[in-house]
């Protein structure tokens, strides 16, 4: 548990100071500021007091018992000074102090050496290179940091793996009026990790929402255990930075080449139902609504608003971010008539005029609150000097108790003189937003985590007709020949082992040269049956089909005849063999993918063929084994999916067959982490069919592995 | 001139009152508030003082001369007053009261009158229906409004078809401690319009930037003549709201159907070189930037930044929001690792470390804007306590007076205690924000009006090539006999009159009874040589392709025979003929239309065919008549462009030959306003052609016309 580390009953400061330019003076600075509760021990060679505290020459020389001591000394001292924390029984030690892991070299060896320590003693390490801690309880109060946010107590608490960007975000909040619980910046992770930190505050009570900045993982898997296990109970809204593309990387599939820099991040963040935020500004905005709001029943939003044009930008925002606005239902519109304005445009969004009043902003939140078509409130008011501004506050704060539905507000005033009315509804639970874009986005954010918890509690399915030991056998094979590319007619088998469907193919077991293979392939083609398509495969042939390596639609003998000899002449002496598979005309042509992520597993792809991959990029990844449910959600985000449902007298294709390669797909590659990058690509989907035309494995290099080909 | 109106010497209040709650009382009490530098003289039939302020009973008893009355009595009476006002000389009214052109009815007759009114004393009207003005100018401090915005004296003015919206920006900017120089929000626009007051704006030294909100145009052709005469030496920042769909409309083309409620103002925006927004907070963010910073020569950013988390994000947001980060040159890197400290990231983005004070920063500056490669700086800056931060500001302020570089700052600080430093560089000119999101968005907005004022002084090439003549009889035939809808080979006669290059195609001028037509087409088909398309022509089938009236790819004569039998069973009656066509395979398909919009001529669309226009909807429309760099730009701008230029192996299309169809297409709808919808589509692009394989042309009705299909 991190109590001594968030809730410390003492803190030292190892390497205290007198000069207020120092860290390890801010220290101390912050902690009698904030007004921190416990005992603060600071610790200096020489001097007698430190800012008014009694200081002490060693941390052994400390009177009482220690929670939690800083370490601000030089980063060769630490070590030292590690010792020292361990002998006296500190618990925790924040090490803010930079010059290790990040630094390389002897840094790292010195970070190792303080992990060894605090195993040793028993000793927690947060850091080191790191801010520190803050927590706004009023029973502790503690600033174990040395930064400058400076916040309320509240119920929003901040995870950064950026100590910058956590500061800018804590001060954003801060700036907003919204109060905090805990802070955290662990800098270099070399102990208590961001899952541990996670796991601690989904137990505290009073952190209804944690916002979290990533800028890698360190461990996915460790990371997804306990992010899942937070959100079910706890909003976790996220930010992943770094999205620029990395530079081009050397790889042999699609799948791998379609990933970003932030691909993983994103599909961690989606199977662990972590909301996504891609700017600061909406991710705090988004935050003050889950700590006083309930996640609406749906997507159903109902919009009162008492001026035309800024209900125009809600109900253009609200349908932007996804959310729907219904009709109101026959009763509510009867019973607004009855109590509004009669000008009153009585729809969704509702107008209830400049001239409503308290009665009238009543009658439209209770109407509307009781509608079961509607599943959360967008209040849009702009204070007309004209109107009982307090008391229309007064009854939203009224209306906002007794009921479950999810309550957001635009209250657009002069702060300065109607600061009562603001108070008024942020008292009551209600956030209060400067601008409808604002309030749609936080609304949009809710649902969403609505429905990541209604997500079935679903487990990925496993199919028993598979037969992994002949799989296995093929990678064995591989490996023994060194090789990291596998041929198609071991692809092929592979993916039958896994019964994944293959388009009727037959390979020619003879090599190119052998004389045979010319009448071989006649006799299987007659078998496929015309039309038939010629494939090269060959291990020393990566993209076939821009060489060469592929002729479509032969109609006949004398045509296969033909075609036969050109490749021939091509390809001889490329360790070259053939197959004749049967032509598929028609039907829509997708990608399917799976590609390895270092301490993670697989990612899964799918997406539509040809230019939808190439040139819009329209495809999605999940992190593998996915659940059913995950599937068909992957399948229906793309952009193509109205293609993929059937379009314009277009019919649609075999979704469930889609769906059904998928999951296979994803327990092959989770079955066998030796597969590296795996392209079914294409798969070619009609109304009654989806089949593999073609496929690429890969599999990860061992130690003793040579590249034959990349 | 509407210097009466935004800087009256004295101002009349008809309708004044002593009732706080009225708008009688509140527009003298802002007017005395804000200090209004002129004479205010209430009117009140019977009290002989309001608000502290001598009363009159009637406009004629006001001593003085007014150049400005507000009237806000009832919506009857304003006749009456509008008369006296006119005897007694005043120059302009703004009419506050409601109850007009708005509520239809008797409403437009009361709009009707006091137009004739105005007319008839050369007086000039502003609203009815609406809030006023403000002009924050030291001399004036016209407050003629009654709403709660407290402006402090800035330089950007405020243009609002919504006095809601007009209002919230408002507000923003005051709330973000922006001052503002004048604001309008002009309701039914009676008689002072949009582009009136544009033009004045134009004229006034102190606006320097202008937010403009807008929900329909009241005259598109005189709001662009007036906004792109502005925006060559003024930035106007757009936003037009009320962009969800509009309900389904009864149209014959694509070019309609893509059509959504927002995409003729974006298209005239785009015209007039209006910058686009689509949310007020990023509205106001730029606007900010555009007061005090120059317009960056080009796209090219360089980041400074002293913590690597918002640096991260910085890079982010600018490459995401289309600017560059380009490499730094040589001369910048030796220089910067002579004053930089030795762990400093010298590249783009530049991370000066947290250790960075005035000199550190100071060098980087200077570097930077020596640097040739770079246009823009951002200038990220979180305040470490243990450095001199008022000394960096001092820099920053120092070296942004001797560059023409555009310089943006985001500055990450607890702002009660640094209220110095942010003061320091706000006074220089420097925008400071609070995010590099923020900061990301404005630079972009500065570079898009750069682009913009880039764009070439050309005019719409006129092609003197066409028989306008042609085209004008097919249209007055149609007339005639009350057709809408041409005939395919009336299409194809209308596009060949403009030069507009069909696929080689051959009409069969006899209809499907007349037993001479199987003949007719072998001979044709033989002329047009085979593969042919046998293609349906009649005006009672509009959706060929979907109701069989297309067969593609007819080999040979047996299978035209058999095809052509199908056919005239099918479409017998229908008032039917037929053409011939060569079929074309390969290349790519693209469309090209035209749509008609009252008051404004016509909407040029161009997009991919196929999924690209029915499931991505990836169209550009561009208002009419386009030069070349527009019918350029607008193929340039579709997200399928990379399939045109080529991709992957493939080779692109005829770019210069699809143009030339485009400005083509722009010169015959502009010179035949009748034609309502006109769809090319598909065209066929290749690498060395671009034909016109269909199109369809609907003429606009006229009072005699019926419609004979639709």
């Amino acid at each position: 548990m991190l109590n001594a580390l968030f809730s410390p009953k003492s803190i030292a400061v190892i390497g205290a100071s007198n000069r207020p330019l120092t860290i390890g003076y801010r220290i101390i600075q912050n902690l009698k500021e904030f007004g921190y509760k416990g005992a603060v021990y600071p610790v200096h060679p020489k001097d007698l007091e430190i800012n008014g505290l009694k200081a002490y020459p060693s941390i052994l020389n400390v009177p009482g018992a220690i929670d939690l001591a800083h370490i601000v000394v030089k980063n060769t001292m630490v070590p030292v000074i590690m010792e020292e924390c361990g002998q006296k029984g500190v618990k925790v030690v924040i090490i803010n102090t930079a010059g290790f892991k990040e630094i390389g070299g002897e840094g790292i060896e010195l970070e190792k050496k303080i992990g060894e320590l605090g195993q040793k003693y028993n000793l927690r390490i947060f850091g080191p290179n790191c801010q520190g801690i803050i927590n706004t309880d009023e029973n502790v109060r503690a600033y174990a940091n040395f930064t400058f946010a400076r916040p309320q107590p509240g119920y929003i608490s901040i995870l950064a793996q950026s100590g910058g960007v956590g500061e800018v975000v804590h001060q954003r909040l801060v700036d907003l009026g919204v109060g905090t619980r805990m802070y955290a910046s662990n800098g270099n992770a070399a102990d208590i990790s961001i899952p541990e930190i996670l796991n601690y505050w989904a137990g505290d009570e009073k952190t209804k929402v944690i916002i979290l900045h990533i800028e890698s993982l360190a461990n996915p898997l460790e990371f997804m255990k306990a992010a899942r296990k937070v959100t079910r109970h706890k909003p976790i809204l996220g930010m992943k930075t770094g999205r620029t593309e990395l530079g081009a990387r050397a790889v042999v599939s699609h799948t791998g080449s379609l990933m970003k820099a932030d691909t993983a991040v994103e599909a961690i963040f989606d199977k662990c139902g972590i909301i996504s935020f891609r700017n600061q500004e909406d991710l705090c905005q988004a935050a003050i609504a889950f700590v006083s709001q309930p996640v609406p029943a749906g997507p159903n939003v109902g919009i009162i608003t008492n001026t035309g044009g800024p209900g125009i930008i809600a109900t253009d925002e609200c349908i932007e971010a996804g959310l729907n606005l219904p009709d109101l239902s026959e009763e509510t519109k009867k019973n607004l008539k009855a109590n509004l304005f009669a000008e009153a445009s009585v729809s969704n969004p509702l107008d209830v005029l400049a001239t409503a009043g308290p009665k009238e902003y009543a009658a439209a939140l209770e109407a509307l609150l009781k509608d079961p078509n509607i599943d959360s409130l967008m209040v849009n008011f702009i204070t007309p000097f004209f109107i009982d501004c307090q008391g229309v506050a007064q009854e939203m704060a009224r209306l906002s108790q007794n009921t479950k539905k999810t309550i957001v507000s635009v209250i657009m005033t002069d702060k300065k003189n109607n600061q009562p009315v603001l108070q008024t509804i942020k008292e009551s639970g209600i956030p209060v937003y400067d601008l409808p874009e604002t309030a749609a986005l936080a609304l949009s954010a809710l649902v969403k985590y609505g429905e990541y918890q209604k997500r079935p509690a679903e487990k990925p399915p496993v199919f028993p007709d598979v037969d992994k030991a002949a799989v296995q056998q093929i990678i064995n094979e591989a490996k023994k020949s060194n090789r990291e590319i596998l041929s198609a007619e071991e692809v092929f088998k592979l993916l039958n082992a896994y019964k994944i469907p293959l388009v009727k193919s037959v390979f020619i077991p003879v090599p190119i040269s052998s004389g045979k293979d010319a009448s071989d392939i006649q006799t299987v083609a007659k078998k496929v049956g015309y039309p038939v398509v010629l494939k090269l495969d060959s291990p020393e042939v990566i993209h076939k089909t821009e060489q060469g390596g592929v002729i479509l639609g032969i109609e006949n003998e004398k045509q296969l005849k033909n075609e036969f000899k050109i490749f021939r002449k091509k390809f001889i002496g490329k360790n070259a063999k053939f197959m004749v598979q049967s032509y598929l005309s028609g039907g829509q042509e997708v990608i399917i993918g799976a590609s390895a992520v270092p301490d993670l597993g697989h990612l899964i792809l799918f997406g539509l063929g040809g230019i939808f991959v190439e040139v819009l990029n329209d495809v999605a990844f999940r992190v593998a084994p996915l659940t059913e449910h995950e599937a068909r959600g992957m399948i229906q985000s793309i952009k193509g999916y109205r293609i993929l449902k059937g379009t314009r007298g277009q019919p649609g294709v075999e979704l469930n067959k889609l769906t059904e390669i998928v999951l296979r797909l994803s327990q092959l590659v989770t079955d066998h982490p030796r597969i590296k990058e795996l392209d079914l690509n294409p798969v070619m989907a009609g109304a009654e069919y989806a089949l593999v035309v073609d496929a690429r494995i890969k599999l990860r290099p061992s130690k003793n592995f040579l590249t034959v080909s990349s």
